[in-house]
């Protein structure tokens, strides 16, 4: 059965969440509208919503049609000191403001399309990377708030922290507005940039005021459960309640350090050989479903089909299908009229769940060593590296390294 | 400097070529809204040109913006004998009329907003596989060929044929029309299906009045360079005039059979890995122009991104980048301004050239064997077996192999 | 320069240790003399001494001209209850005192070829495993110890231990005999079967009486070296004082769990893409002697050639070269003079340092998932799963599973 | 059963053929014995035979207790100009008479032990390269007969040809002998260095007077079958009849290029990944039987435990077992009585026989591009360079590459 779409009346986040019903996340604007010509790669800003609204409501519209049951507004990096070094990319000064508003009315103009919240969503700022006042970084956070808050949003994020610090900041802004707060790291299972560990992140998280708590990009599915995993274990520990989120990438980061996939040789323009299939896909979203984990989504990497993939391995669990179901044979059982036999042969799941894809890669390596502070030899010396040193030290012992 | 669009009074397709000029093409449809979530792979056929114009439509502008200077019209599959079979798929017949209609008014509708012509489609058919009737064949082709002229595309192509025969059937029909006509196969460097190697093919097209020929679908760049070559040579011996165009996978397909990629494993929901870079693109375009085709395009698998990658690549030549390039920096020098040193190392091109990206799946191999006819071991003995069977010979030798 | 070999009085093992002398071990008899034809894979029995001595002589031999100082006795596997088993391999019955006589005039003779010790070695038993009782294991190594002491052996290895508490007890046996003892296990750095870590196993086999401590088999050169730092570090947080030795697998292992190689589903007929190159082999001898290890050597899969190669990476150390360094040219100087220039280019360092070999079979995947207890998704759950848990709770974890 | 050696009267060699029995060569000596530390890569010359004459014996030894019939003497590259380039290397000059004696005497040794016959052999010369006159070329060949003739070898091979000229040179030198005489070339599928396609190749030697033509060395099991087979479809159209004979590398090398493994880049002291485990050779000598090659053989790399993998597959035809088979348990079934389950489960064929063995190097590609002539931009491409150009034409191409 697949749902026809905006047929009921929306309930709230935490109703859903509290209910026990599985939230679908969106995927990754800025990879997806980078492929598509919308976004520049390294400053990965998003005055798309404003230059070029169509592509953005367009993308929002297949998420939506793919099962998503949130829409995040595409304000990554949005925040008014990031925006200013935009000022090189761009021939027409935007403002900061005017982007945030445009994010938002296209968010919500699509979510009214079917049954889907509009989240907006914060991330880390340059200034607290050069100056880490408080009263500064959560200045930055408040003036995207108040567009938020202006617009009438369902639910805030705060995503892509690689500080729990400064995520702890981030929620304790968005928590004044009253509405519900997610909180999501960069992270791995080695911690933050200071080396707090996951389980430790959570519970600061939760304590600030987050009624969700998860990771998001950097890793890939795999791993982020793993550190999902750790964080739902300290909330236990410290015998805390939240609600459990994954957004991961959707590239298969097996080889990268502590720092993630920015790391890897391949990013940003590179990384198409790692990229996940949609059976990937469903076996992650099973995986979540069996860690708790009810808020299940994507971040770079993640396009339309890959949350379709979310939403087709849940189904039995939330009784439809999403409406872009019409367009997919769940395992491939579309393939079943194709006139070649051995394609026809294709239709079924043991098929699909079994291939181990080829790269048609011959000459490459299947895992790569990380640059940076990452370089190590082997994912094995990597783990070990990862315990005790804080981003302070790493960045000393990086300058000591010849580069 | 970037081409600001629609700044010049448009030319037709063999004026650009006769002077000289590069044609770039656009991407593919298929894959690309399957992955949107319009499309069903299986069927493959278009009504998104109807239940969602706004996707097709959003596709076309990525098109048009990354370089394009042909916008197809998205009618692949389209033929009314095909489109019956699609009954099983979409809820309300949707008459095949209906599809093509719509297909070429939205082509029209995003051509005009830039330098991009239109080109109406046409592929091979059930019918010739099944009855191989050359004048109900012809038929099918003129039922979409009135559409076209009611239309008024400005130039036609015939792409998507494995048998030079029906191929020549449909550039027949078509050259009826009197406008310009293309006509592409989807066949490797052994030929067609029959076995008529690719200069012969190239001749017969020629023949049949195509004023461009060359391949579509089916293999890698590397792979299709080589056919074209063929195709080429086969012309120059036989001292027939024509422009050559290559519309390529953006799969790595080095261990692909007669057939293609359709017979890999992977296809078509694990291909993945196979996904060429923008650099492997740029590669491409160098090659393909180096070898004398000016009409440069893709097939499967093509993102606007990769049609950028055509038009970057060959701005020396054209004297201007497409308008997608604003949110691009070429080979990469958008990361110079990272804040990690090591990933602004990356902004240089001899980075992304020589970079031999990872998988990042320790547990795949790198190359499969084909399923079916194509099944046998290794490319090597592959390129022997290509030569002389016809593809009755190649059927009665499946239908002896156990499956 | 290259060493005349027996041109000097022969000193004893802790003398040269003592001296800060660089000791290097010999490489692998089972796997070598299998792939000769002289020992069953399963069984992995030292029959050879008697049936084959010739056999057993010229790969002593070869390991001596490769620059080996200790040609150990080839009595693995030969204490009686193993050699018990044996009855259904060989034709007649062979006592277990001949075998390990055999073997210790074996390479008493050899050895006197050359400036290298003999040593007797003993390594775990299947009494420990099925009954664990202390007395009847040390009586089966003193069986074996009173062939050493009548054949008067330079000193003692109890190696190939993988639980701590049974190779204390071959220590405590094998240092009644008043002469040097050496001591490895063959585990990872996440320690015995017991879940003991590899610092503390080193504690205790130091107190047990063991002048040099380390690892042996079971794990690739990088692995081993971990866990010989991990021994380092324990002597040193109990102040104790104890030589380094390591004899490692010469197949790479990146993907093993925690009983290393044998549950790799290669082990043990289909190892040979992963053994290693002789580079590779002078890394780890680089490595091994800055970690501060003077017992260098390897275990299955060490070749002559790779012998040599610890012998030319330490002979700036050591100042000479090995006698079969006659027919090599270090770092591939040989090829200098190579009818092909490109094959002359190849006669440099840096050439074969950075090599990355590849593997010819781009049907295969470059990593595998461990059989049996060892059953994990990747290599990072591994890690995850090796602290806690007891060999008795491994099996019965693994009875639980479906097999 | 196997068989007690040196049992029945001894046939020759095309006795034994004629009545249709499988003969089994020897594996590769300059390998072997490089890796044990008695040959040098680079001039790859056989001084051993005099310096270490127990090392070589014990190397005929174990082919043939393996299962050889033929044991070859080791006087490869050893003409007296070959020779002569030596004197860099050895101490003292040892003579090429000496050396080729001393090779007849050791294989007459081993060889009266069981039922092997003695072969001397001739390969290619320096001579033939650099004048090319066919004089001194014969006179090289007849100096090592001289020494053939004293000793009373059982039959002769010229084998390691590269170019048919040379080699039909040989044979008519070696047929004045009135020994049988076998020739093998190391070329590929695309013939000799001046394009001599092999059937011509098998019908210049067959008319030369060799009663066995085949292949040896360059290539891999596959590639040098796929050479046997167009020499026997040239004998076959020219209606002259042989007896076929294949020994080729036991390295895999899908990548190679026109002169083997010589121009790929880990040739020839990084090929340990390449190394083809003991049941490709299963799979090999199936092939060859099934493609009615009766002389089964290796060279470069064939251990012993490759040659017992020839005599394990064929001992259904041939009916017994070779003596190193007491050592060895059929398709891994030595491994039933492992102690653990999972170990145990692989004692059966069919998982030796599908295992696809992971390489331990997620670093390093499963392909190389070959250095030299061979340079190409992948197999492909090659395989169409091959066809035309003389080594001549392919020098002065290599020439106008940078190098």
């Amino acid at each position: 059965q697949i749902q026809k779409i905006a047929t009921k009346a929306k309930e709230g986040l935490l109703e859903r969440l509290d209910a026990g019903e599985i939230v679908i996340g969106d995927g990754g604007f800025v990879f997806a509208l980078e492929k598509r010509g919308y976004v520049k790669a390294g400053p990965w800003t998003p005055e798309a919503t404003v230059e070029h609204p169509e592509a953005v409501r367009q993308l929002h519209r297949e998420f939506l049609r793919a099962g998503s049951n949130v829409l995040q507004t595409f304000t990554f990096y949005a925040s008014e000191d990031k925006l200013e070094n935009r000022g090189n990319y761009v021939a027409e000064k935007i403002s900061c403001q005017k982007v945030n508003e445009a994010a938002c009315d296209i968010a919500r103009e699509v979510a009214s399309e079917g049954d889907a919240l509009v989240a907006g969503g914060v991330s880390q700022t340059p200034s607290y990377l050069s100056c880490k006042d408080k009263a500064e970084v959560k200045a930055a956070f408040r003036k995207q708030l108040d567009v938020f808050m202006k617009k009438n949003v369902d639910f805030l994020i705060a995503e892509y922290f690689e500080h729990v610090e400064e995520a702890v900041w981030a929620v304790e802004v968005l928590k004044e507005s009253g509405k519900p707060v997610a909180a999501t790291m960069c992270i791995g299972p080695e911690g933050d940039m200071h080396g707090v560990p996951p389980g430790q992140c959570a519970v600061q998280l939760v304590k600030a005021g987050a009624s969700i708590v998860g990771v998001n990009c950097h890793f890939d599915p795999d791993i982020s459960l793993e550190t999902v995993k750790l964080m739902k274990e300290g909330l236990q520990a410290a015998k805390l309640k939240a609600h459990l989120m994954s957004q991961p990438l959707a590239f298969h980061t097996p080889d990268c350090g502590k720092q993630g996939f920015i790391d890897l040789p391949e990013f940003p323009f590179g990384l198409e050989p790692r990229i996940v299939t949609r059976w990937d896909i469903q076996k992650y979203a099973r995986k979540a479903y069996d860690l708790g984990i009810r808020y299940i989504g994507g971040c770079c990497g993640f396009e339309p089909y890959h949350i379709r993939a979310i939403a087709e391995e849940l189904a039995p669990e939330r009784g439809f299908l999403p409406e872009a179901s019409e367009k997919h044979g769940s395992w491939g059982n579309s393939l079943s009229m194709h006139t070649k036999p051995w394609v026809r042969a294709r239709a079924r799941k043991e098929y699909w769940e079994n291939l181990k894809p080829a790269s048609g890669r011959p000459y490459c390596p299947s895992m790569s060593k990380p640059d940076g502070w990452g370089v190590t030899k082997g994912a094995r010396e990597l783990m070990q590296q990862r315990e005790a040193t804080s981003e302070q030290q790493l960045k000393e012992l990086f300058q000591k390294q010849k580069f």
